[in-house]
């Protein structure tokens, strides 16, 4: 029988009072078969495993997203835009799609409008100029990889861009991007905060890495682990079919190795998984050259699934890597240990066989499947109810399966890491069987 | 700050002490950089959302899975046994290959066995010998769709079974199954208990219908979804390619439309889902007749998916459609709705073109998807681990995200539905924008 | 040192000389790095198989397609339009687009339309207007099942549809579809003749069946093996996973087999392949039935793929069946092999599991696989090249793996259907080892 | 007319005579409703275009391939081996799998073993003991990329394999294999006929560049294609999302660009296709960054193909960029116009956004899709019927769509080519209109 405090921190600002009623038709009383409203004071549980006897921690907690009974926005009187920022995902065109919907059909806003190419399109000195979706415009883009819109990268100034939105009338900016890109949101939200006006600034998060904080799982990350997957397939294929055979795979994850992990656990076949969080050694007993040799006596093929970001410091420690390798391989950590398992078996006159997989922007560039697609269609309705709600300075989270609300600025601090002693990586030890680092 | 107690219903049932370390070598603190067992009298709550200033009801929760630090069995003279039951489900073969290496490998118990043909493999009289598992048995079975053991349907009798695997010397038994499978597992344990046997019995739910308590997603299902949205896609090329083509798809779902609705959501171009869960009508100005003339009125195609199981009360009241069209029709909605509407249509000289799928099986036997895979691996690892530690008559469940322990009694109750006004059926309907029923 | 003599039967008309000069640069000498026009006077034998000291036979002969130095039409002052007729085949999106660049930017003519609907849209009483094509419009339909202009059956009136073409002053009429489409061209072509217009009628032979003849293999039909191959690996994957199993699959293929051949050929995995040109019989120690009693106790599962026209004779015969069943199963060939094995194995309380599975149209609405999208790209330029030099009344055909040119009254006599005593037969035989009926 | 005398070249040679009758229970006569022999004398032409009232060449001809009414191998006593050598191919196990049910289940030879990895497996001092294939084990091995084998590069001795031959009493060897494995297997039939051994040597083509001769089509490269076509698609996806961007995708083909030209005609959203046998320049007016420029201009983005083995003498005669890039460079043309294409760009201020792929194996380690699927079963067919006719040191070709044998040391003389005068080069100019070069 707890009461809770709501710590500051995941506070939603809000550009004003309600007064609106939602089109949407729901009802605010359970058992008449229609779907309720969110109240604005429903909260989802920050901690929710405890141990017997010992309290539930329930001091923390998010606001819950969901349509609202009222709304800031008068529907047929607002203009929406949406803007896809950074590197590609799949699902991009699914978020689009169905925000289009979500807030012309369902709503019934008088206009959406996509920004082109990120964050220039609110520049225009070098952008170009909006265009205004429409349901043929928008109908079959889900088919596609990409993002209709057109992205780029880097920041703009947020005065100009505010300046954009004022003389565009544009009431609602969605913004689907990264860390880098919901930093540029919230700039954007104080700018309009400290300019006092009344337009919502909501953050859609998109990362192929997985790795934003609050956000249990991020659009396109299943789609990438499963494009990842049909490389791994390969890698397996060619070292199984060579005498001591290793098929070695790069793939993305600068900062975390979900990418990595994800896709070794999915795909059951992987006996080395090597992610930023958790740092090895290549020389030694238990270091991956003696753990390679071992694995392949037993088993005469082995794959290995390396993170872009894994193994940083063995790059800068090895300074005959870096003598013989130049600056082309400062970081790229797949042809280092290419490199380094050629050289150890060389050295031992053990023929090794190794098969270099580099998919780089493949995984990304291509259509959501389908657990991406759902994800991508309940982002996108989250967003537009939080926006025609009035709230701002926000991004839609996913937490315990809760679509919330997280504050730009408490998402953006830090990027979500793989915890070495969480479940995911524990998971991924027992299906490689790889020994602890 | 509060205190829970434990209401009797959700309580486990361990067979005995646990005195045996385990031999997975975890931790027990945090910060260590080794993963940490998690302790028996961790729980995850039941409700996790909550209205501000309002208690948070912390009375209910389900025990937490995972790998315990001390078991039941000592793994080196531990037998098990795996049975899959009821139809197919994409991810079988995951997790009975997932269940060698956790079982077998990591845990190192002395043998895993595959029961042939569901409970049939446990009945002496007709069942077939159970296989020994191995490395090369198991290591390719993830590629294929159906269930390398084989399955049957229906009960057999729990004294004669539990017979068979006190002969067989077989310690544990894992039973992969849907709503009936799960209560005949029940009937096992208590004829087990009843015996006072040193038996431990659990359950991994399977269900292509997604409809089991406590399980927020079986595995499977998104395969399922992603093999039905093909075919929609399908119905949707061929009623674009008509003038008043109308793409109508059958999906599976007696009880529950889990499919229907997903695959709708998820696929974004259907125009109407029919669920057992919520009635409709053909007749009057919103019944599905006036709307679908509405529809293609409008966009010239319409989409139409429906469960096996929704509008079974039409078919019953409709005398003449069973007149028409006798005894085959009766349960059939795919080709009732087909008749209908090209009878309306027909009735009203307007053409119309009706193109009718019913990929039946097709959805479900196909191999599991990256999003299921990762599930099943999940499934069987936590039903290792809840067995090796004596745990037994439960199943592994998944709430909130987490995977717990849920008594096969209290799962068994009845089957999972959708609730028409939750957040699937309002997100349906906002997909579909077809108008509530 | 041969020399042949032409019969009339495959002369190719064409609308007369041939003055302009053709734009795509290409070369008449050959050894100068660039691609050579073909001359009107090649041809390719339609006989190339021979005994060794017997003389080949080299009196008939196709016209070879390809570009030709010089044009009828002057390109710049031709328009020309393209219609999809029949049922739906993957590949016809690819077609339009390939016609789109072929002609407007290769050739440059001056507009290209799509005809909607089928021939109902060269009839302006119930038509609708055809669009202009551009680059926006067909850059991404190969993406797309279906047509992206629409399609029905049926013909329209022949004057009435020329009238058509006269008014829209259309020079070239390209016609995509099977026997009776193209049936439908060569009475637009001779209606065009009988007025001395100078209009061109190309056919581009489009059945899912691949039953055209002098076409060894329509576009789609690897697209449609390659989705039938799914449904069949899910058979099998039924059949396997239980006692007895029978995965049964019917397939399209009304008048010829290819389908049901083809994709048991390429699956391997299927036991009994029925098609129409192979009569079989269910009683009998060489029997369906009885062969399938044997596979069963041999294997102990067993797939049927069985093209939708096979055994039509069984199902005329069979008063039982036809008692038992009612109209419905009249012509249903798979529902009929359904009860007949599960009466017959009922019959001597044998179990048996037969899954039956009908995909439908699923196999024709999906995007053209790769083998498909060169076929369909090739066919589009042909069919460019054959209409720019103003042959008319004529289909591409595809011969030895050479394009060809077939008379249109000669293509359309009978479609072509599976030789029992040939080598696809003889192949499907030796897959399926099923013994010969 | 025609009479035509058969030059030496094409003769195939034979072990000895054909005494014994085959079990395959086919006819010689046509009309009796079953397959037919095929006799040893029949021929398919190797010219089968000409001009009208030119002669036809009928003196060149392949003898045609397929099952022989008398065999020289007396099945029940005739033992035979298969060995895949060179790199990965899509289809390899359904090669496998298809030999061993022509051979154990329709000849009903006594035994077929498997070699293990390529010719090593022949070498007795490095090699494993061969397989004896089955049913089960070959029985799923065709949903696997890869072989079941495993494979080797490299030649082993002659005289030493003929020993290992003998001593493992085996009849027939087909060697699965490229052009070195078919040298290699020539002298292991030259070494053969040297010792006057009755042993028959069958080369089955295999090389995913498609690079054989006499063989239009190799098994596996549709398959590679339809990989390429999706990298193609990412790459297009991200060449539109950014501005000026620039997809990059560099495919295997050392000496023949089969398959980026194959990849560009069926994908058809490439700009550029670059190939060894075309050479281009960089710069000038017709250069390859002037057409790219005058392409980013017209339509923002840009799709590159390029063939590994493309444009090597730019590589060579580019002192800056090998300075700059040290070896690595020398030779990875995809890298190198990824570095002018930036430098270019840089140079004159202008964006550019080159996303560069590289899929290297990726594309030649899936499993085969449908088409190749059949190939693959055709081709281990008529190599089984060659080699129980005791034909030898020969291959099977595919020749105008027909099976034929093809003499060993004539197949291996040189690799095939594209013809830059061809049919294929002339299509791939048409679907990318790049200029020619």
């Amino acid at each position: 029988m707890s009461q809770q405090s709501e710590p500051d921190r995941f506070r939603i600002t809000a550009l004003g009072p309600c007064t609106h009623p939602s089109p949407l038709g729901m009802s605010t009383v359970s058992g008449d078969g229609v779907g309720d409203y969110v109240p604005d004071d429903a909260r989802v549980l920050y901690d929710i495993v405890h141990r017997l006897g010992e309290p539930v921690n329930c001091d923390l907690s998010f606001e819950k997203a969901g349509p609202r009974q009222h709304l800031f926005f008068q529907p047929d009187k607002t203009k929406a835009a949406v803007v896809t920022c950074g590197g590609l995902c799949p699902g991009l065109n699914n978020v689009i799609r169905s925000l289009y919907y979500d807030l012309c059909s369902n709503y019934g806003i008088s206009e959406l409008v996509g920004i082109r190419y990120g964050y220039q399109g609110l520049n225009p000195k070098i952008g170009r100029p909006p265009i205004t979706l429409s349901g043929p415009f928008v109908d079959e883009i889900i088919h596609f990889g990409g993002t209709v819109l057109g992205t780029s990268r880097g920041p703009q100034e947020p005065a100009m861009m505010v300046e954009f939105l004022r003389r565009e009338r544009i009431d609602i900016l969605f913004c689907i991007g990264g860390d880098g890109t919901q930093r540029g949101a919230h700039a954007i939200a104080e700018e309009i905060a400290r300019q006092e006006l009344p337009i919502a600034v909501v953050g859609i998060p998109k990362t192929i890495d997985n790795d934003i904080q609050y956000v249990n799982r991020t659009f396109g990350f299943i789609t990438a682990l499963s494009e990842a997957e049909k490389v791994i397939d390969g890698a397996h294929a060619e070292a199984k079919a060579a005498p001591n055979g290793v098929g070695l795979v790069k793939l993305m994850g600068r900062e975390a190795g979900f990418i990595a992990a994800g896709a070794a656990l999915a795909n059951g076949q992987v006996d080395f998984a090597l992610i930023p969080e958790v740092p090895f050694r290549m020389e030694g007993e238990d270091g991956l050259l003696a753990k390679l040799r071992r694995r392949l006596h037993r088993a005469d093929h082995a794959v290995i699934v390396v993170a872009e970001g894994a193994g940083q410091d063995l790059l800068a420690d090895c300074p005959d890597a870096r003598d013989a390798s130049g600056n082309r391989r400062l970081g790229d950590i797949g042809l280092f240990l290419k490199d380094q398992i050629q050289a150890c078996f060389g050295a031992r006159e053990v023929p090794v066989n190794v098969k270099y997989f580099d998919p780089s922007y493949h995984i990304r560039s291509v259509p959501a499947n389908t657990a991406d697609s759902i994800l991508c269609s309940e982002l996108a309705r989250h967003a537009a109810h939080a926006a025609m709600a009035g709230k701002t300075d926000l991004l839609i989270g996913l937490w315990h399966n809760c679509f919330i609300h997280v504050p730009l600025a408490v998402s953006t601090g830090a990027v979500k890491r793989i915890d070495p002693e969480g479940e995911l990586w524990i998971a991924v030890l027992a299906s490689t069987r790889q020994e602890s680092w």
